[in-house]
C-alpha cells in the first residue's frame, strides 16, 4: 500500500483569547444575566458552584473563543447572549455559518495556495448545507476548471482527525492529488449558561475553538510526517457515559466521570496492537505522544497506564494549557507543535492517541519527516 | 488503481407505508390539531393550499415513514405530534437513535453475515454520538478480536451514496476487507406542521424514510457492480437556492424552484467529463441512468436535457413512485432495482446522477456485472 503524507499545518486563532480566571468569571457573568434564571441561583451559589467544579489554571492558562460575551463584561453591539436571552439552535448555526465562511476564505486568501483537489471537513459543532468548504469550492468554481470535492467528517467528536486521515489517505491513493483537511471547531458556541451541573462545568472551562488546516497526499518529499497505521476501538458497555447530541438551543455534551478510567484500562492492548500494525521496532520510551486532552485527568492516566515521561507528551500539555481541548482540532495542534519543535528529530515515532463517544479509542502512528528532501525512510 | 465492487443490497422497510393521498389528508390533519394554531388556518385554507401545492399521486403513490402520526388519525400510544405539540429537536434525535438503533440490528442480526471491516453510517437527518453503527460495533466487539471501524458521512444531502462509496471505496484500496455502507434516513422526522409555504408543501409530500445496506470491496467476483468513475462539482452562485440547516425543532430545508434549471444546464458537460474520466466508449444512448428524483421535475429535465428515453430510467421512476425521495437513500435503492431488473445485462455501464446543496452535481460511472463468478469486463 502508497504511504500518506501529512505536511503544511497552518492554524487560525479564534477571535478573542481568554484566560482562564476571566472565563470563570464570564460563566458566573452569564447565568447572572439570565433573563430566566432558576429559583435561588443567587450570586454566591452560582460563584461557589463554577469556582468549585471550574477547572483552576493549574491545567488551562488560555483558551480561544470566538463569542464576544466570554471576554466582555458588557452588552456589545456582537453580543451573542442578548438581554440574557438564550441564542436557539438556528441562531447558533447562522453564526457557525458566518464565522467558518470568513476563517475558510482567510486560510485559502494566501497568495502562494494552490487549489486542492479535495477539502474534508472536519467538524462536530456546526452543520450548514452548503458548509463553508462548499462556499469556497463554488468560488474556485469560477476560475478553475478541475473541481474542489468537498467531503464532509461530522459527528465524529475529538477524535475525527483520525477518520479525517483515513478519508483522505483513501482518497490521495486513489486518485493522487492533495487532499486538505480543515478543521472547523466552535465548541464555546453550546455552553448552555441555564445549568450548574458539575459535568457542564467542567465541559465549559475546559472546550475552547480552533482552526486547523494541513495538508494529505502521496508526496515523500515533505516536512511533516508518514502515516504507518491508524486503529479504531469502541469499547463495550461503554455507550452512556459519553453523548453528543444536537438540542433545541444546543448541541449537548455528556461526558462522565468514568470515561479515563474505561480509557485507561484499554490503552496498553491498543497500544500493542497498533505498533504492530505500523511494524515499529523502537522502544515506546523513544516514541513522542500525542495524547488528545478529552477532560482534565486524561493526558495524566495515559500518562500513568503507559509509563511516560514529560519530555514524551510535552505537546500535548502545552496545547492544552495554551489552547484548551478545541475538540477534533486538537490533536492536530499539537502535531504542528512537534513539527516546530527543534528537539524532534527526522524519523522519531509519534504516536496520537484521541477518545469519543463510543466510547471510541482512536489512534494513530506516524513517522516524523524533519528536512525537505528527506524522503521517508521506511 | 485498484477497482472497488458494489453488492449485497439489502433493503429494510419503515414501519408505515403511507399513500399518497393519506399524506395529504395527514399534513391538513397534523396542522388542524396543532395547539397554537395561526390565526386564519381553517380547515378549508389549509386543505386548499395543501392540496394545491402538495404532490399528486402521478409521481409518488406510496411512501415509507417511521412516524405513526402520518397514517393514523387517533393520537395513539405511539404519537409523535403528542396533543398537537410540536416536538423539540432532542425528541426528534432520541426518536431517531431509537429507531435507527432497531434497524441496524435487523440489518446485521441474520445468521449468515459476516463481520464487516468498516461501516460508512451515512445519514443527513440524525446525528447522535454514539450513533446506530456505533452501537452495534461496541456489541460487535464482545464477541470479536477485530474492530469494525466506523466512519460518518452525515449532512451531505441525497448525494451522499457518492461521497460513501469515495470514502469507503479509499478505505478498501488502503487495507482490502468489506466496507459495509448503511444509509438510515428518517426525513419525515422533520416536517414541520407549523407552515403553509409552497416550497415546505413540496417538501412534506416528495421526502420519505429509507433504510439500505450495501458492501464494498475490491473484490470482482461479485454480484454488483464496478465503480468506474465518481465526480462532483459545485456550482458557481447557486449556494442560496437549496439549505439544509438544524434549528430549534427539527433541520429545516430550503428548496428553490430555480434548482431544476439551474442542474439542468450543467448536465451535459458533466456527464461528458465523468464519461470521459470512466473511458467509456459505449454510445449514451445503450447506458442506464440511476437519476436521484430530488425534486418533482428533477428526473424530467435531465431525461429531456440528456435525451434518455423512458426505457433508460425506469428504475429511477418506480423508486420515486413507491418510496418518494427518500435523500441519500434513494440511489441506493434504485442500484439494487436496477440489479433486480432482468433486463439490464452483464456489462451495462450504469451512470448516476444526484444534486444537493451547493449546488452540488455528484455522479458516478458503474459496470453491471450480473453474475457471479464473472469478474471484470476492464
Amino acid at each position: 500500500v502508497t504511504s500518506t503524507f501529512i505536511s503544511d499545518f497552518r492554524s487560525i486563532k479564534p477571535k478573542f483569547l481568554l484566560k482562564q480566571e476571566q472565563a470563570i468569571q464570564s460563566l458566573v457573568r452569564l447565568r447572572l444575566q439570565l433573563k430566566l434564571r432558576p429559583e435561588g441561583w443567587d450570586e454566591q451559589t452560582i460563584e461557589t458552584r463554577i469556582r468549585r467544579f471550574g477547572l483552576a489554571n493549574s491545567q488551562i492558562e488560555t483558551r480561544g473563543t470566538e463569542i464576544s460575551d466570554y471576554v466582555e463584561s458588557n452588552n456589545s453591539i456582537d453580543s451573542f447572549f442578548k438581554n440574557g436571552q438564550v441564542p436557539s439552535l438556528e441562531e447558533r448555526m447562522e453564526f457557525f455559518k458566518k464565522r467558518t465562511n470568513e476563517v475558510m476564505n482567510e486560510f485559502y486568501d494566501a497568495r502562494e495556495i494552490t487549489q486542492p483537489s479535495d477539502i474534508v471537513h472536519v467538524t462536530c459543532t456546526g452543520y450548514t448545507a452548503p458548509n463553508a468548504a462548499q462556499e469556497l469550492a463554488a468560488n474556485w468554481a469560477k476560475k478553475s476548471n478541475t473541481p474542489i470535492t468537498v467531503t464532509n467528517a461530522y459527528h465524529m467528536g475529538c477524535f475525527a482527525s483520525l477518520p479525517a486521515l483515513r478519508i483522505a489517505g483513501g482518497i490521495t491513493r486513489t486518485h493522487g492529488g492533495r487532499v486538505d483537511i480543515v478543521h472547523q471547531e466552535i465548541c464555546s458556541l453550546h455552553f448552555d449558561p441555564q445549568t450548574l451541573d458539575p459535568e457542564q462545568i467542567v465541559v465549559q472551562s475546559l472546550f475552547a475553538d480552533g482552526h486547523i488546516r494541513y495538508s494529505i497526499s502521496c508526496d515523500a518529499d515533505t516536512h511533516g510526517f508518514e502515516v504507518l497505521a491508524l486503529r479504531e476501538e469502541i469499547l463495550p458497555e461503554t455507550s452512556e457515559l459519553m453523548s453528543w447530541i444536537p438540542n433545541r438551543t444546543h448541541f449537548a455534551m455528556r461526558l462522565a466521570r468514568e470515561v479515563p478510567v474505561k480509557i485507561k484500562h484499554a490503552l496498553k492492548p491498543f497500544l500493542q496492537k497498533i505498533l504492530a500494525s505500523a511494524q515499529i521496532s523502537q522502544s515506546p520510551d523513544e516514541i513522542i505522544f500525542a495524547i488528545h486532552p478529552g477532560g482534565p485527568k486524561i493526558i495524566e492516566a495515559v500518562e500513568n497506564e503507559l509509563d511516560l515521561t514529560a519530555e514524551q507528551t510535552i505537546e500535548s500539555h502545552d496545547i492544552l494549557r495554551a489552547h484548551g481541548n478545541m475538540s477534533s482540532a486538537t490533536l492536530p495542534h499539537i502535531w504542528q507543535k512537534i513539527l516546530a519543535n527543534p528537539k524532534r528529530v527526522d524519523g522519531q515515532v509519534v504516536v496520537s492517541l484521541a477518545f469519543g463517544p463510543g466510547l471510541t479509542l482512536s489512534g494513530s502512528v506516524f513517522r516524523l519527516i524533519h528536512s525537505h528532501g528527506s524522503g521517508s525512510a521506511r
